[in-house]
């Protein structure tokens, strides 16, 4: 490798904008990183002009991330192969049904001894159902390491500078220090822990309690019931982890990726509005994502199918009764109303552990 | 002790009355218990009436719950030691200032071997400064085991039978099924751990994190710094446990007293709306609690001064500082201006653990 850490970003969109303002900041100002960080960015005309020549010449992504200077050291470049290329660290943040096509451009033409990190928030489906990790699929096709970054981080904000926190994950410890140093700042509070696959999934799994968020505000059930929710769509992360993700650490959930980006999406965040609407409009999922999103397509009811065929797979559905009623409500077979009768007797309320059979006092 | 559990609720204001519904139904329904329910009211004249006689001849709660029929079995008593002299379980949901004097009339006067369970949120001041539980109060007066019962539970929610989540504390396991069986309904779900201390803490503890989210929201610095803010208070709240009242697990801060609490104060609640208008109006905490509160004092600042007393006389007012910026912006030591560059460089942004010394890819 190269004695400095050269730097790729794939993507160029809202998030990965806003991220090369604050990766291209440390890489000029940190030795060890190489200054230039090259940018791939899809090539698209505006008003005529090459989104590229606009960006760098004028620092601006005025497509996506309009009114922000990115640092003059991120160079947009139009070819995938010709941005990535040196790269010793290859940063991720596209849509990711693009991943495994990018994947199949970059094999064989990147550095063998570089590393990826996914920004990219949500499962692949797996090929006969289920979820695929994103993290995953880059590491099976590329055959290098890849860590993820996530965390409660709307882009918009992360550009303004305001302050926050996110969390990496990264399996192997040789490869932290780097990585935090190259997305640290004033103002983005990194904590870099092992469980990468557990951070991942929170990021997922999270747009699904959203949904659930948003049935409980749509029927004003109140605060109590909708922190309730929270909570035991919390427990099912945590849950589903375990299952499927064995190894991971409680902490993980406490860190920005976990508690901090389930609370926005909660109370913020286009799935939770959304739901809210399915209930009080008695419209479908499809005509408010028509309405209400332009026709981009939520995140949290495919999240929720593609878990549930793993819990059916397993025979597990009781046993994540808030993610399979979700479900459920996203696909008609119940109505909102039921989503409370179907946690009623949630197996964390059933936990007898300490619990002694005799109630003498 | 007699064939059948005894119960008393000491209080009856508005989260008393609303428990008093669920635990008078169960009393009634559940053979363990004896079926009559005392509930020590304060007495006082409404239009000329007391108020335990309107609440034993009309079931209701005039002064403090209002609309909401109390079970018949719950018998209004005007007299504290009359109230709780058959009791093997005592609830005591009063203001915590009560609670010493209410004990001094109770010792001596009640079963040697009932046991209490405190619902009463906030610490109370130690003799010398620092904090008090008030479960440990209510131990050290009356000699007799204190559980705890803590959660995101507003009271007017839970009277109307929407659906919520509670965490028991509980020290000793062989009272958790008496315990569980009292208070756990249909949309009332209870979950009992052993970690009392850590269960009674986050009730007082989430107060100062919610001046600091309403800090957050007065400043208008979006989701991201109020979701840091939470989960680093949530960190700061564990942390606290951890040195003053060590031996908790870290799965009782993903109970209902924890994490889901500490959610709807941040989210609703007054410690968070006053602190809003702390930030937007210039004016004074005391000034907003006369025009917002109506003069009724809020939990948050002075917590967060109790706890500032302990954290100084431990030298860790740096490990904390997120609570100790609290204190000192509501104390005008700092404006609030300065919340987020006090919590830049947070501990728990600081934790290498998993960082190795050297960057190689």
């Amino acid at each position: 490798m190269a004695e400095k850490v050269n730097v790729c970003i794939v993507g160029s969109g809202n998030w990965g904008s806003a991220i090369a303002k604050i990766v291209g900041a440390n890489a000029s100002a940190l030795p060890e990183f190489e200054e230039r960080v090259t940018m791939f960015v899809y090539e698209e005309l505006i008003d005529g002009k090459k989104l590229t020549e606009i960006i760098n010449e004028t620092h601006e992504n005025v497509k996506y991330l309009k009114g922000h200077k990115l640092p003059p050291n991120v160079v947009a470049v139009p070819d995938l192969v010709e941005a990535a290329k040196n790269a010793d660290i290859l940063i991720f943040v596209v849509p990711h049904q693009f991943i495994p096509n990018f994947c199949k451009q970059l094999l064989g033409k990147i550095k063998p001894n570089a590393i990826a990190i996914s920004l990219i928030k949500g499962f692949d489906k797996a090929e006969g159902g289920g979820i695929d990790l994103i993290s995953h699929i880059i590491t099976r096709h590329l055959k290098i390491p890849c860590a993820v970054l996530m965390g409660a981080n709307l882009a918009n904000e992360v550009a303004e500078g305001n302050f926050c926190e996110t969390t990496i994950g990264c399996t192997d410890k040789k490869y932290g220090k780097v990585l935090r140093d190259l997305f640290q700042a004033n103002h983005f509070r990194v904590v870099v822990v092992e469980d990468s696959d557990a951070v991942e999934v929170c990021g997922a799994l999270k747009n699904i309690v959203a949904c659930g968020a948003g049935f409980v505000d749509g029927l004003k059930l109140g605060d109590n019931t909708k922190a309730a929710v929270i909570r035991l769509g919390l427990m099912e992360m945590i849950r589903f982890v375990e299952v499927f993700y064995p190894g991971s650490k409680l902490s993980t959930f406490f860190e920005s990726c976990g508690v901090a980006d389930l609370i926005t999406t909660c109370y913020g965040g286009r799935n939770r509005r959304v739901s809210e609407a399915f209930v009080t409009s008695g419209k479908t999922i499809e005509e408010l994502e028509k309405e209400m999103l332009n026709g981009q397509k939520l995140q949290g009811p495919p999240t929720a199918e593609e878990v549930n065929y793993m819990l059916k797979n397993k025979g597990l559905e009781d046993k994540f009764p808030l993610f399979t009623a979700i479900h459920k409500i996203c696909t008609n077979q119940l109505k909102p109303k039921d989503l409370i009768d179907c946690i009623r007797n949630h197996p964390e309320h059933m936990d007898d552990t300490i619990i002694m059979p005799s109630p003498k006092l």
